[in-house]
């Protein structure tokens, strides 16, 4: 069978054999009484880390946004502002409608993570009977949809300023938080400064199996608590997912750097190839995330790409181009749209893999590339 | 006291004497139990009006947008996709949201009311689990914000077929329908041809003292009377206030094309004082609707404009400037942003009274383009 | 055409002569800004008789019911306790829940409209974030189901006690208050002392056309005022209701007296026939309402008690039996279940269309009785 | 330090060796993707053993009982007739009002878990637009607050007929469900033939560590998928958890038979003491729950025996009444109700856990008994 380098998501990554050790020898209890050791431990931690009062376990990074707008909008008629690019507002079906109750007012989002804050604060409703009550601000950090990019420092104490002024909470989807505090080598504590609420994920590039956790204040988490309890988030003896997060606390956060290093390497590949169909900014790869850019102009889309690297043919296997197991590379890839193609690095993706993954892909994109000739 | 013409909305109408006759003299019943027969004359005769199966009378236009949504989005998850500057959008409390559990998706208004059809099309979305369903599109005929601009009909057509081609449903939020069928000299029928429901308000430029309709399919009306008990707009001797509706059909409808007329004069008057501070895009004013835009580098605010013409200054009430009743003439006006002026034609106000406005709003635009001089 | 006389419900009754004066001879305006008088004027007067702050005018009882909740219950997970005969818990389409978010947690009605408050102590949810937060009792006055009966009034002063010890706010549905303080002689100020909120209906025993007000304190209001446009409930020239409605305080509240004279007429009337399958508890009929009981162990329905009672056989227009206009009699009747059947009296029945009625009905109640013998 | 039995619930269970042996050691993959071949497993061998088409694993029964009333009540204003005792009326949280908008109706449960089907019948809604939607029944089996009484199977039988004459879906909160086909020695498949969806729980009695799994038809099932989604229910190496609920149903549900024989053990012991302040109803005792009532007429609370039951006295420690570590035994027990005690046996509940358990109880009992003299 064909070697496969999976690159749709850091969500593919499975517990390392630390992990697997943690969640066998760690304490457990109920926690839905409250007395899983292993959670509170996790809980307390991650709430140091960011420099806050307490923290929250959930199955996931969309319970755990969606925990926080319910509980930041409290109010019949809310809204929250947040990117047109966001995860929150893409891809997580309309839950903070349909479940909270609350309307996301989307500003567009710029291609760095930001979005203008001047029509941000122009959309800020006052009193008037006719307009729901904007309730909170919602950003993202890295920017997943943008590439993982980072968002500058300068702009979210801007935004945080912005929230101060209004009154409003700022919730942070920091999903990959700790990938953008090692871009720009400050802990995550100094990223979230300004910030009320964050949704902090390890079962992404942490590479732990199941889990978010929601940070915020003791009243805010008390909160976020019977919310928890109301979506079915509790959960019984969750020590045994709370056990890898630590771990990955210790042992896959420093070794993010590394992810970001090989996703520079595949990006100046890729780049280097000078090829019309694919085209990747370099400058913009700030973390585990390359994009690669189809032209509008060109024939080629992205499914057909997946397709082909999903496929091993004839002289892949022969001739110059041989795999250790003789028996070809498989490239998985995740298409964000018809034109726009996400590679991921990981935890799972050692150097080994990625030059697999790199000679399939010059293969087939030069492949392609013949193919699909652009002027 | 000062004489008031009011030219903040056409919502500020009154009921005519036709209106109070039928009001006293109609036969009523007990509309919830559906034996209302002026009720069921005004729905028949709206259907017919827009050439569909029912309709519904409803206390207001904001309830009939809201049940159109909760009707066609019968999901759990669903989106509407609407225009960022609709009334649905921006005036009606994100009652979708929150009543309705629907999330409103807007892409940018064009200044002619419509939107980017292939930008919806790529908004639509597929069966993805992450994502919303799209269950709805919806527009606006005549369109408030963007100044009364009547819908091209061509692109009404495209639209409909871009729903039709996805299987989606199309709402018309037509609170000012009637103004764009007068604009268009046609049947408004034809306007809402390619709609499958069809919001009509009967105290805004009708004239009429309160109410709407939603008309549709005898299944969606079937439902939409559901929904509107559900909501508290099942109201009893409904009658009252169906009358003066079936009056404004006959009696008011066919006047609109003078409010057009009015707000073509006052548009001209105001273009021809050739002033910095207070333009007008005369061939973009379709119905009774004026706006009048402050450059964003001038000094003054809509605010200021909205105040000064509520008073009267000695000058105004001696020499060259008398009123009919020697006290002055206060105008009231609608401010829609800093820079964005709104000025109503509608049925209450006659050749004097806009006489009397052009003289009060010439005398103060010119006093305040002195006060304000731009370069 | 037989002669009919309507005693489904008091919804049915049609504005006065006066009524319709005021209508087209009150001041109007729009009431969205707030700026009609008559509703302003109204608003301030039911305010002012139940001893409260503020009051709304709102399009039916189902909206003024369903803000109230809206308003009190502001906590995700929120519920109300009340009566499992109530009109919020019965005939409002769950809109509580689906709507609002808010469970109706329902304790058991006595026949005589209140319920064990014992029983809704131990309900009080305390911490348990597996429990939803109780946020708001609300009770009936008079209480539609239990057949009209007034609720005693150290009940009334019972359950405001149990509210203020648990800090939660008191709703009264008084769609028919002011029948309640028409029996007891009482003001209906003295009724509504305990209550944070009350609903009343103007388009039931007060004729009015269309129409209820919620009442409350100032902040209450402020935030019902909010709801209201999010539900669209905000009507325009809404005085076109309030004028019947002020009306209908002056000239038909003190009429429900008569009105439930002639329901103990007529409960002493079917009484006095001692028939087995009719009987009607005289003591038990405090104001407008009748209820009439089938015995479980007949073969009768309240169905076919309607139906006969709609319809004219010959032998009613000849003979002893002559209406009026010769042609017969026709009682409308609502079937509350299949054995139990409501008959209101209510400010369109006169005392000679009583007298027609009770023709009617001990006619068909006597051939029934002949038709259906029991033991 | 005392020995802790503790008899709260079997919520608080730990994983066996076994089952955390499988968690290192099962094959993972993303579970969002639909990828991870554990969890493929686990829902494959649900689904055979209820004899259903398809299951999904969730984080927790809470969540499992939410996906399905948000799934089968899709239409708006939709009710789920319930027991007034089953845990989604009393202990989710309001979740499906506030969730899913869903109204509950309530029926008194009777001792036995059942409620009146007659009742249930009567209140089956028709088309009238004054009342919501019944569009699901819900019943409990075992039924927890009934003391984890297994439900009589003809009268399982009953209300599926009553569902299939009405159309209506029937859903099963199986949480302990295994419970109840260990005691009637059927299959459990038979216990939930006439059932639309099943919740079943495996970190209850099973006690495997996280999850639940939700059974029903694969339109079901795919629908559910997406709600779960939309919760944040959706997990990615979620093989970790389904890993040893796998090994529950091998190793842990054949043996529930023994926390059965434990629970009749301990319900006997009590009501051999012969004690009036302290009885149980042995033949009520069907799986592995243990109900102690204390009368209404004593002074004695369930928070005192509780508290009691909790410390360890001088006494107790000394003397005839040594516990193996000299440091005596805690029990922790469940208060239901002020009069109302739960003592649950589990898997971690062996015999001479019980045996110490016992002996603590007896003594307590006693002292307390002499305490609180009843006549």
């Amino acid at each position: 069978m064909a070697y496969i380098v999976d690159m749709r998501s850091d969500t593919v990554t499975k517990p390392t054999k630390a992990m697997k050790h943690a969640m066998v020898n760690s304490a457990l209890g109920d926690d839905v009484y409250g007395e899983d050791p292993t959670v509170i431990t996790l809980q307390k931690k991650v709430a140091t880390l960011l420099g806050k009062q307490a923290s929250l376990f959930v199955p996931s990074g969309t319970m755990s946004n969606l925990i926080a707008v319910m509980v930041h909008c409290n109010k019949r008629g809310s809204e929250v502002i947040l990117g047109n690019l966001s995860h929150i507002y893409k891809y997580e079906q309309g839950g903070a409608a349909h479940v909270a109750g609350v309307q996301l007012t989307a500003v567009p989002n710029n291609p760095d993570g930001t979005f203008d804050l001047r029509d941000v604060e122009k959309r800020i409703r006052g009193s008037d009977i006719h307009e729901p009550i904007t309730s909170l601000i919602a950003i993202e950090n890295s920017h997943n949809v943008c590439g993982g990019k980072v968002i500058p420092l300068d702009w979210l104490d801007s935004v945080s300023e912005l929230c101060k002024k209004h009154s409003l909470p700022l919730h942070l989807d920091g999903a990959r938080l700790l990938n953008a505090s090692t871009h720009l080598q400050l802990p995550p504590e100094r990223l979230v400064r300004g910030c009320d609420s964050i949704s902090l994920c390890f079962s992404k590039g942490l590479s732990a199996p199941v889990g978010s956790v929601l940070v915020g204040s003791y009243h805010f988490i008390e909160q976020a608590r019977r919310v928890r309890k109301m979506l079915g988030g509790g959960m019984r003896q969750a020590g045994v997912l709370a056990a890898p997060a630590l771990v990955a606390l210790d042992e896959v956060a420093p070794a993010l750097a590394l992810d970001h290093k090989r996703a520079q390497v595949l990006a100046k590949v890729i780049e280097g190839m000078f090829l019309k169909n694919f085209t990747v900014d370099v400058a913009g790869v700030h973390t585990n995330l390359v994009m690669v850019r189809i032209p509008e102009s060109s024939s080629l889309t992205t499914q057909l790409v997946e397709q082909r690297l999903g496929q091993v043919c004839l002289a892949e296997t022969q001739g110059d181009c041989k795999t250790p197991n003789d028996e070809g590379v498989i490239v998985k890839v995740c298409c964000f749209s018809d034109k726009l193609l996400r590679l991921t690095l990981h935890h799972d993706i050692c150097d080994e893999d990625l030059w697999l993954a790199i000679m399939k892909l010059t293969y087939v994109f030069r492949e392609l590339e013949a193919a699909h000739p652009l002027h």
